[in-house]
């Protein structure tokens, strides 16, 4: 039978991305499945993609919880792909499905998800944009947000300490 | 047949507040059934009941979209009770039913709506506590929010001009 | 204050129907509106358009319950139109919003309708078709539906007894 | 990146079951498996319970799509728990997120993904119970079932013929 399930990390930001946002997300994607964690996002392009590909560098698993009804519109990292058909409702369940939320860059969908993530009592750790809003936890670097993490979920593993 | 359908507003807030917000709430719903408007919200207390009782007060019509399965959770000055069952992810039906969005106050919930209200291009007006929002229009009274929806709302019809 | 709220009957069929069947949903629609029903239905046409056609023609208030974020996709006798997004998800809410639902025809998505009004506890009510299905009450007529509803749902005043 | 993405199976049926049907169910998930399908399912009981059991031993992967927030509710033989707190709406993500189903005994539930199902145009093969419903494929056995949807889904790849 299943052991303990892995912790969940949902990732949410921006759905196109410069280049240096990219590799911040990428970069978040690799520490996180380096700590254990399977990692939870909308499953399309920018930050959704570079996070899944971090991960995936790392060997880490990821899931994609799109908005409509196609598996293939999720970013080829995505191990398992969920349809939802549900539109921008699905970024509620985006945020469910992980322990605690991480923001990279984004705009108003990422503040939609936030906002759900506060509600419903998700920690939120975001790396740039949105520290000004209550209840967010700003994190300068991946590596902080990481260390963060391990603070805010019981038994996190970390390879190293942050 | 149906002629025109009503302008809809949702308006969004805390599900709890102190009196004045109560009052600000019930006063903009009055001026909001005086231009016509229908009120969307979410049907629950706070500045929920609030903008239902002003409304009502009016003559307008309002509808209330609960997160739950049980229509007699709407307050009592809902019109039309929508029950939903889909918990948080209502947020999403409150503001798609409305052609704008209204917040009075308001703590995460709030912020999840106004973040898919911008995410779908419905103009948000927030009298108090989201103005520092990009794509907020900030209004400082319910007279001045009526006046915004009168410049982003058409074949708006108020009784007197604000 | 509201008084009493509206005993309400979810209507579901066949988005698409010949001239007979719609005249039997219009007539469903215009004894149910005497009765002092609101029609929940899924605010699009054939069967939909019917019952609610029936039951503005005779006074009664209609609301639709629509798949996608179009309000204007609304048939002309629907009087409240809500607009959901969740496209096939929506079949939930129109089932969840009635008191009791009555079947009238309908395909594959009328049959979803009645699955989950069984689980969820509607009684449901076929004219035609569905009434093979453990659970489901068949009536011949509008009539007969009527008259089963009358039983059905406590405090129904007909203006005549069926 | 992502090879070409498994072939999935939405199995439903009845949430609690006798020794008979729950056999049947966890046979149908060792052959799916073996068959390279992943199994989608609603992660919780009977059937659901029975068919990711199956499909575990057997090697395969298994999705349980939740209707609650909580990831514990599902059974000990998912993989993959996803939670919408969507009540009885997530069985409209369960049917979606299969290229095909099928269904093990069951009552309304199960009736309502039928209906949905045959409404979004997946197949639906049926074990007991639901064969008289236009549009269901019946199956006596599982290893029929499995031949069926050999026929019915591209690229199958089963071990042996059934």
């Amino acid at each position: 039978m299943n052991a303990v399930r892995p912790r969940r990390v949902s990732v949410i930001g921006a759905g196109r991305c410069d280049e240096a946002v990219y590799e911040t997300a990428r970069l978040l994607g690799g520490l996180l499945a380096q700590c254990g964690f399977e990692i939870v996002c909308g499953g399309l392009g920018g930050v959704m993609t570079a996070v899944c590909q971090g991960a995936r560098e790392a060997g880490g698993r990821t899931i994609g919880i799109l908005p409509g009804d196609d598996p293939a519109e999720a970013n080829p990292f995505v191990d398992i792909a969920v349809v939802t058909g549900l539109g921008i409702a699905r970024n509620v369940l985006v945020v469910k499905n992980g322990d605690v939320v991480v923001a990279v860059s984004g705009g108003a969908g990422t503040l939609s998800e936030i906002g759900i993530a506060l509600k419903i009592g998700r920690p939120v750790v975001a790396l740039e944009h949105f520290d000004a809003i209550d209840g967010v936890i700003a994190a300068k670097t991946p590596q902080q947000a990481i260390f963060l993490l391990q603070t805010l979920v019981p038994d996190t593993n970390c390879a190293e300490s942050y």
